[in-house]
């Protein structure tokens, strides 16, 4: 409303009233211009109204929403349904122009404006979590994978006769796709076993390098955030080796940034030596749906050229998702977050220290992995051969999601590669185990669930190995719903028994 | 956004594209203005983006959605449910004071517009619906029935003596007990038979008023929209009387603001007599949810004094809803409405004349009737006593709604009063009959159903009774639902390929 | 979905992960079950999901949603604007029938349903709050005061004779009105001080009972909640008054849900002698918007008496915010917020108490008033008689919603009788003060901004006394927005300052 | 709500009551089974109500709903905003695995049903706009330039020799970048004058083809819907060459999935000789946000190959916007959208003629262009060297959108090519044009407002060159909002009355 609609209003009804409104409305308008002039996320998280009515105005921004527009395109901001206009808050153009995935459209300054201030506050998080000396950064509503294969065909224009992607194994195939996809050939570094932990080849790495040749290998492709026991790679150093053979490198950190370790260590790889991008989900660390990463990094133009890249428009609902997010937690909220899911780290584990020595096994010691847990399932394995996969089958019935089972000796061909002992980054690791993470968002509760149930599954598993009965999990398969529906009936008891409990 | 928002926006997009932007802006702030300071219904209707922004705006005058409030009183507009705040705009206050239901409130400025702007923008669409001197109104978060008791309670204020109501009968239970909830003694006049029409006595109005004394008279409270054969009160010659004995006269036009006739009536009535207060229901005049009504009449100060009487403060939902509504419609979509709904009744009227005539029944001769019309059920009622409401329970079944069957002979008592004939309006009324009625909304599809299916209906009744076959409708009461569903399927499939051919 | 519809699910994706979607889908499913046939308000709150799905599929046993429904009546539950029908959950026909307000509607299952469930909940909550033995209640979609009149107007049938309700005196309007609106004539009973508290003087309501003679008396009307330094009435006693005089007695009980002494005090009342019905306020009690209120008694007939005596239809939003409220809660939920009320009541409590004794004040001794308090405001009194007004202006300005300043000898005509120390609930208090109470929602920052404000207001409010100067409050009304939109900038920055240290 | 919810239903309604309600939810059931079984968009729109329903219904088989869920992995689903959680109906997994984009997922059975129906239905829908043997297709969330570099990508794999694409010069930069992005070298072909029209120039497509060498071509890439003059590509005689030689062809199908004439084109081009997938984008198509697109095929396997290209999992956004979409409009809508774009089209052209003839203007004849057309600009051009551009910033200031004017002689470098003639698809057109295109969605009020507006600045811009002034427009960049805000609404003020007269 402005200066004649007030006025009007006093009016109709008494003109302190409508001052005190008129009031309070410019403290909803002291956010927003503090957010467009700093571009800086709030410390203090936003309430939905002052949120929303943000959105709103960014919205009529934009033409399909101007009242006396006209459109004689091909591309008009037209929407069919009135639920798909409300759900995207009347942001229809999406992000981006044919020839650059963070450049201005004509057609709408208000997504634009979303756009700007959302790679804004998603840099200054970034640089709030650990990597304080970032240059650039950009949503980009594809996951983490295809971020990666993005950066890879950004290289392949600087380096015309790279071939080659160095790769330490990382069991998790969109991150190896990403590397077929973009048309390169992977050259898997296996890794090295130190104590529980799998741990970069470094010298694997520097020999490969020199076989090779430099300008024959398009990047490093390393990785922070991974499943134990691997641990994140030893980022310093491979930076070290990239400036000193003049190799990009690029960091897979798929959900690293809600982790200081994570972050210190990319951090601390661009200041000792060479990292070109790092990229990282959105999902994964921000708590908002699947469907975009952020790619980052310490070159300015080298962002840029990424960027630019990406031919045509793109959808803007990643953007907005996390735009929405950051703005009603405030940074203090995500630095809550952060807090939290470190406390519950140390709680999961302890509890799983306890169960797994109850059962004779062992909580795996991978000090540096902050975010993924292993137990071993060494007696469970030593009897039956399939008595860890019903682990996982048991669970999954029983709502534990989340918790992988690695059996031995499982191996899998991607893309024409093979991988022995797939799923636990190496060709032979000792033992079985189960893997259990504390991400962010995690609850207490989660915790003492998923005890509880693994509690309750393992106890069950050995009963079973003991009479030597046959597995009936597969069964289920063939069965009438109602009459599975009555079966689980019990395990639903449980499970709800267990959650109020 | 503010001009410094605006101008931090340039710095990020292009400053043409934000300029353009904040034009457009502009444009939604026009209409607002616009609204506030003429305080009538737009002609045409606003989009949802205008409506939205202009609630929102409202919303953030109300205290409980203030920044940085406080509240250590009893009534804060706190909300526990985030569900619920979103659904009523964030509009916690309701409207009206503990003095007067249109009192402005301090701690809700928004609320208290929306109020405002509400009844200035009913009393419009009164104007432009046919009661151009109307000069005062508001709206009540009552349904017809109470909102006709809260006039009466005013009067009797004005009118020490009186204990009696004159009413013209109508078989409607709710304005019926509208005058005994408020303590008054109804005077029932029956009505008389005119060709097919039942229409008011005005004779025997008047020697009731001589036979008891007008002091003794709380009011004359006469009706314009009923079911045929009954019509509309003869409005003009009783306001006559009213002004003649001094007595008040209150009129229930529930559903007749959708109809020029009888808005006609209204407005004739109080030019050429006495009309003190005339009550609507939003509902069924504004194709809102049930629970609003609207009272108006022709002296300011009197429907202030009804306002007044209303002790308390009240739900602003039905205000809520009735102003979004118009202003979705515009003056225009209103108007177009209301003309399409004559449409419809010419339709229905053909559509059913056409239809009784094959079964050797006719479309009663109801001309003053604007709006419900009535067909005969003789030769059904001849035949068997139990078919009349046989054919109700089928086209419920069918899902005809509000098509309404009246056997004859019925009776009814309501609060200690006895109908005989109760549903027809009188006591003997010559036939049974079917009544449906062309209401502001409908559709042609809704005739087009509802003849084909009473059709059906009407030969399934025929064939059974020439059968003398047992009514088999009742026992689906006792049926298993599985049972039911099977069974019904046949009914369904049938329904479904009305509604689809 | 159905059964059919799961099974082509399974032929689309794999049959374990639909099974176990459809697991899922039955554990809400229980939820749902256990609420409709236990009527109780679920110990854990619902999450968002299971109450969206129950809402949906209530809504779609309303005729208006029927996929084949053609309507052929006066009020068919069309609705013109699709936000309207989205913020009802598509619930248009309200609740009950022309006969009844908690009647069921043929055309509208669903609505009935909630409206069952609703009154359902709601009596189980108010057991839980402290009256165990209440046999009845019902939401009306009215608040406090209309609700007290329905009662009154429901009670003249039973009492022929009654002319006057006995009234021990509460300063608040709308209660005042509602019987007065109702027709009747108060017997304004004046308050005995006893200490600092204002309490009933059981011997003039006797010796008045005595003088009216108990037939002309149609009830007495008492009150629980109210604001220090009246406490509520003493119950018991009066309800062993009117058991024994054979007179009825309604007790407003506005916002006295959220206080088990209040309710205690009905409970006691109800056992030792005659209590009618309760009323009490939906919006004051939980947390929903203003525009309900709860009817409730120890005797079944008689509150559906007074349902009875509703003439009509009724708006279902105030049950739909209710129920939406009770079901997110859960009975923990609530049951919190009654404990964390009690708290904050004992936190204000001393943080007025220390502030008051700074400034030479002190807090009332009113240890009966379990949710309102009141602090001298003797000092700023006897300095000039303007500076309890400035004091309550000034607080408004600064955001502080609920604080009421209580000056002496103010006169107020309602409804053509004369109270003199209008708002004080006596004619001569002895001292001016200032009211605040913590009600349920109200949050610690609630409390300590508004100390901090008080303390602020008090220290300018002094100042300005000692230089006598003038007040310079009232001149804003003359005001450009603009201009006092920049003077105002140091309050509003003071007032963010405090909300965010 | 299950059988034993609408027993205990039963007992607190009306049984009879009840069971219509069950009744009728059987029938939204009867239709969420009748898509899940056929996997065919109904031919009739669904109403919100079912969506929603079946929405609700999907979500609750995600693990993220259920209610006993606990979460141990990296990537449960958690959302910090109830915002975000609401506008995507709580899908919060995304679609695809690590391994495929069409993959099911595990944790989310619902999300997994909800991509195979989208793409079903999609599927269904290309069929009906023509392409009747389409052999698969699936949605991706990028938009049609990165789904083509996605199609590049997969064939690479295949055809290891490939560096060329060769490409019919369109001068749209996001399909030229397409090629970029993948790694390949476009090799342009100029298109041929015939007549206005700017045509594929068959003989030197094969001439390359000849030139380069069938094994070093990665495939063809051609385009359907195009700016006037230039108009589809001649994809029969392309698919034959493409078939002769063996080199894959990809079609750039943008916006032609709304005309019959290029959906004819491609299953034509599909029937005589070889095209291997054409890309359409969602939001051109389908009236949805930007970001998906649709790639389809003929040959079910090589789609499934570039399924399983995308490396991750993605965005469900796009796929529940055209869900909702199709499942809202029906086939029976999507066809009168159709319908109507093709009216509009006819009216859209004689406008144009009329209007350009009235200026001494032509519309080019271009009647192989279904979607676009274009008038000249010549005697603008002659005049004034700016003239033209100065047309397109006016034009944009009075909400003119999607309006391009092509002056002559523009020169641009995309990724290192140079351009003459840009814009224009050609090196020298013969004159300088104005585009104006009918889309799906629009209406004759913009083809009006549109004429109306061409016209007064045509006007403008006449009479400005026979003053010889100079262009005022550029000088607004340094103008203060306010001072702008009050020149501009003279234009607005025309812009308004234009609307809504």
């Amino acid at each position: 409303m402005n200066r004649e609609s007030f006025a009007a209003g006093e009016r109709l009804v008494s003109p302190a009233y409508v001052r005190q409104g008129c009031e309070a409305r410019r403290s909803h308008e002291h956010l927003i211009r503090l957010l467009l002039e700093k571009g800086k996320c709030p410390e203090n998280g936003w309430d939905e109204s002052t949120l929303e009515l943000f959105l709103h105005e960014l919205a009529i921004m934009d033409s399909n929403n101007f009242l006396g527009n006209c459109g004689v395109g091909e591309r008009e901001g037209r929407v069919a349904s009135a639920l798909v206009a409300r759900r995207h808050y009347r942001f229809i153009h999406g992000i981006g122009r044919s020839g650059d995935i963070s450049a201005v459209q004509p057609k709408a300054a208000g997504s634009s404006l979303l756009n700007k201030i959302t790679n804004s506050l998603v840099l200054d998080i970034i640089k709030l979590a650990g990597v304080h000396t970032v240059a650039n950064c950009f949503v980009v509503p594809m996951a983490t994978g295809m971020s990666l294969t993005l950066c890879f065909l950004t290289l392949r224009h600087k380096r015309p006769k790279a071939k080659y992607i160095i790769w330490p194994r990382i069991d998790q195939k969109s991150c190896f796709k990403s590397m077929i996809t973009a048309g390169f050939e992977p050259v898997v570094i296996e890794n090295v076993l130190e104590g529980d932990e799998l741990r970069t080849d470094l010298k694997a790495v520097e020999a490969k390098v020199q076989e090779l040749g430099p300008d024959y290998i398009l990047c490093i492709h390393s990785t922070t955030s991974c499943f134990a026991p691997r641990v994140p790679d030893r980022l310093e150093e491979l930076a070290v080796i990239c400036a000193n053979y003049g190799i990009p490198h690029i960091v897979n950190n798929a959900y690293g940034v809600q982790s200081s370790k994570c972050m210190h260590l990319i951090q601390q790889g661009a200041r000792v030596g060479r990292i070109d991008a790092f990229v990282q989900s959105l999902d994964k660390n921000f708590m908002v749906p699947v469907g975009g990463a952020i790619i980052a990094g310490f070159n300015d133009s080298f962002i840029q050229e990424i960027s630019k890249m990406y031919p045509g428009r793109a959808s803007a609902s990643p953007s907005l998702d996390v735009l929405i997010t950051l703005l009603s937690l405030g940074s203090n909220g995500y630095k809550k977050l952060l807090k939290e899911r470190k406390e519950m780290f140390s709680y999961l584990s302890n509890q799983i220290k306890k169960l797994s020595e109850a059962y004779n096994e062992r909580l795996l010691h991978t000090p540096h992995n902050p975010i993924s847990l292993a137990m071993t399932l060494k007696t469970l394995d030593e009897h039956h051969d399939k008595a860890v996969t019903q682990l996982g089958s048991m669970l999954f019935t029983r709502q534990v999601s989340g918790a992988r089972v690695v059996p031995l000796g499982s191996v899998q061909t991607v893309s024409g590669y093979t991988f022995r002992g797939f799923m636990s980054h190496t060709n032979n690791y000792p033992c079985a185990y189960l893997n259990a993470a504390s991400a962010i968002g995690m609850k207490m509760q989660d915790v003492d669930l998923f005890i509880k149930r693994l509690d309750k599954c393992l106890k069950a598993v050995r009963k079973e190995q003991s009479k030597e009965s046959d597995d009936n999990y597969d069964k289920t398969e063939d069965v009438d719903i109602e009459e599975m529906a009555l079966k689980l009936d019990n395990v639903l008891l449980d499970t709800y028994q267990d959650a109020s409990s």
